[in-house]
């Protein structure tokens, strides 16, 4: 079976605002074995919303509306779907006295426009709204000659995730055909795409039953891996054992198999060896602190660090003799190593990390262009310094480098 | 007139990839005075490939595919276009000649595959793609009975916006109704949205000409006013006179008056007034650093600071007594203060300032509850405290104490 997800709402047609909701309900159909054929997003405008929502159930088995359902004059998905569908709104005034009570419960005189969000369409389950005034409507049957599933959802996410948990997962996975899924997600850093497709390709063409997507970005690509069977044993059998021949070929460049971020595996490893971290950094100027303390519990292993933009305080922070400096430059081999011993020592942490570079898009020299970037790793057994020259953007050239300095610490604890 | 875009890519419909090339395009196109009134995402499927073309193409002055012109057999956006339009597809000799002149001036054999990106739909214009091997095509003309301008561009953002900007752009200028059309983006810090509106609304309801749109989200309201008019004048005078009352409304609540971040308005009072800043921070674990140097040219007011995340580092980084912080707790308005004032003398700032605060999910108690975030702004005249509960998680938490601390300095500085 498959699905289309209709977003609406004209703050979507903006440059501005873009429809997150259907990744989340993408994730939630694709565990049932649903695909997404189809995604719309269409304006608050009853002509084009109606035009929509015949297309959608001309061609879709499951058709999901996302939004339009509050009281204001914008919110036409009721009128719309009623239109495309040929069906009745009736008023449902169990639902009217339940938002008075709501209102009431506030010390709120409820406006009259709000009786809209109780115009049910006929035949329609009603999907009651913890979160929101504005109910959802499930409908099932026949329509347009087949077999449809037909859902309207309130906008906000946080309305609409638990609705559909609560009250829609249960009730499609009735509808659709039984079937199982297994995914796993393996994460490999510092490769080139091509070069690590080049490598699992022919692997994974052997695999035609277990879907693989490979996506790239900033420093890291990830490999989803996805098998649907009719038993959960075998479509498990399926992806373990072309993610156990994947990781058997790219070895130690997989940093996760099960998903887990770059930050989320080096706070595994330093807790697994008790082991402490402080940073340094200059070019990403508190980016790579940002990383590590996204990781709740952080504070076992990590214990802070310095951000030394100015050269005084690369001296002051972490030791750095303003000579070495003066020699090298800001942006070297030397100064990145002893940034990295510096804040270890300063810090009383087991490891020492920092990051030195010229992220621009001023700043760059022919000798020092813009991209280049030092990291210095230092523990009890000495130091280790990469020097890389990351393309692209400031915003990318930072990421790449904290990216690289992670990589280093996991690689030293691996 | 109006216009659909349709991103191609079966990547697309699963839960890790969303289009993002759209928000671009909408932009140049309302630049125009082109509204985009429908979105659609469709898989690399023959089928519904060209039925998502059919529509788009009797619905929409202006159709733009993106995606799907590569190389490989799931690139089929010309083919599907062409059966849509019931167009020809010729094979382009100069095209092949550029594509393999190309892979030669890398020592690389084109394999035969690369052939497919030189057909063409009879009548198109050939767009060069200076940054891929694919190129655009353009059409304009009578289709499905109406004058309709219909683009093919590539799916990578850089080249789309490449080929974009210098051929389409222009092109579609001499197509569309000339008129013009100013813009105006007011920002403001810490304000609730139905606060915010409540005292604008009245104000903008006044202006129908402009269209005003409110956009909230993590700390900051975005108040965006378009107005399109037959004279620039015109256009930008409407826009100007309505920012003006709304500025006067909400005064300093407004810290943004042209679409500036928050942290580049912190850099301009820093510059104008010539004084540097020292962050130390605990919870925010860098992301307050990483955020005033993601401006570039921080370097010429920022000097670093602290990521004090252990409690040793709040003394030995900013010298605040171990006894203040076994009296009062890390998170406490005292501590806020004195890692202020260390930093701001340990640094030899102007200004010193530093968060302290409970990010969560663990470690809150009745007492400082997840959430709670002490803020403080040490300076020559004195140090002033600002005391928050956030809601939300760890991410929102984290920001909204950084979006406070950053709106202290530009208080600070007004």
């Amino acid at each position: 079976m498959n699905a289309e997800i209709i977003a609406i709402g004209s703050e979507l047609l903006t440059p501005y605002r873009q429809d997150t909701n259907s990744l989340y309900l993408t994730e939630k159909l694709n565990e049932l074995g649903v695909e997404v054929a189809f995604k719309t997003i269409v304006g608050d405008n009853q002509r084009d919303l109606v035009s929509a929502a015949r297309i959608a159930i001309s061609r879709a088995d499951i058709v999901i509306f996302m939004g339009g359902l509050g009281p204001t004059e914008d919110d036409l998905t009721r009128e719309a779907v009623a239109e495309a569908l040929e069906l009745e709104l009736h008023r449902d005034p169990e639902i009217i006295s339940q938002l008075e009570r709501r209102f009431a419960g506030r010390k709120m005189k409820m406006s009259p426009n709000n009786n809209k969000q109780a115009d049910i369409l006929a035949g329609a389950t009603v999907l009651p709204n913890a979160n929101g005034t504005a109910p959802g409507q499930w409908l099932s049957g026949k329509y347009d000659d087949d077999e449809k599933v037909i859902m309207l959802l309130p906008g906000p996410p946080h309305e609409l995730k638990a609705l559909f948990e609560e009250q829609c997962f249960d009730r499609l996975r009735a509808k659709v055909p039984a079937q199982f899924i297994a995914t796993r997600v393996l994460k490999v850093a510092m490769m080139g795409e091509s070069q690590c497709d080049a490598r699992i390709a022919p692997i994974y063409k052997e695999y035609p039953d277990v879907q693989t997507t490979i996506l790239a970005g900033s420093g890291e690509i990830q490999i989803h891996l996805r098998s649907r069977h009719i038993s959960l044993e075998l479509a498990e059998l399926r992806v373990e054992k072309l993610a156990e021949e994947i990781e058997n070929e790219l070895e130690d460049f997989i940093f996760a198999h099960k998903g887990e971020s770059l930050e989320q595996i080096v706070s595994y490893y330093l807790q697994m060896r008790n082991l402490t971290l402080a940073v340094a950094e200059s070019c990403t100027g508190g980016l790579l602190g940002e990383r590590i303390t996204s990781v709740s519990g952080s504070s076992r292993y990590f214990l802070g660090g310095a951000i030394v933009y100015s050269n005084e305080l690369k001296t002051d922070f972490a030791g750095v003799p303003p000579e070495l400096i003066a020699k090298h430059g800001a942006v070297s081999r030397e100064v990145a190593a002893a940034l990295a011993e510096g804040i270890r020592q300063r810090c009383g942490a087991d490891l020492g990390l920092a990051i030195t570079g010229v992220a621009g898009p001023t700043g760059g020299t022919e000798q020092k262009p813009v991209g280049l970037v030092f990291h210095a790793l230092a523990s009890e057994g000495g130091t280790e310094v990469i020097e890389r020259s990351f393309p692209g953007d400031r915003k990318r050239i930072r990421w790449f480098a904290t990216q690289q300095g992670l990589e280093m610490v996991r690689r030293k604890l691996m």
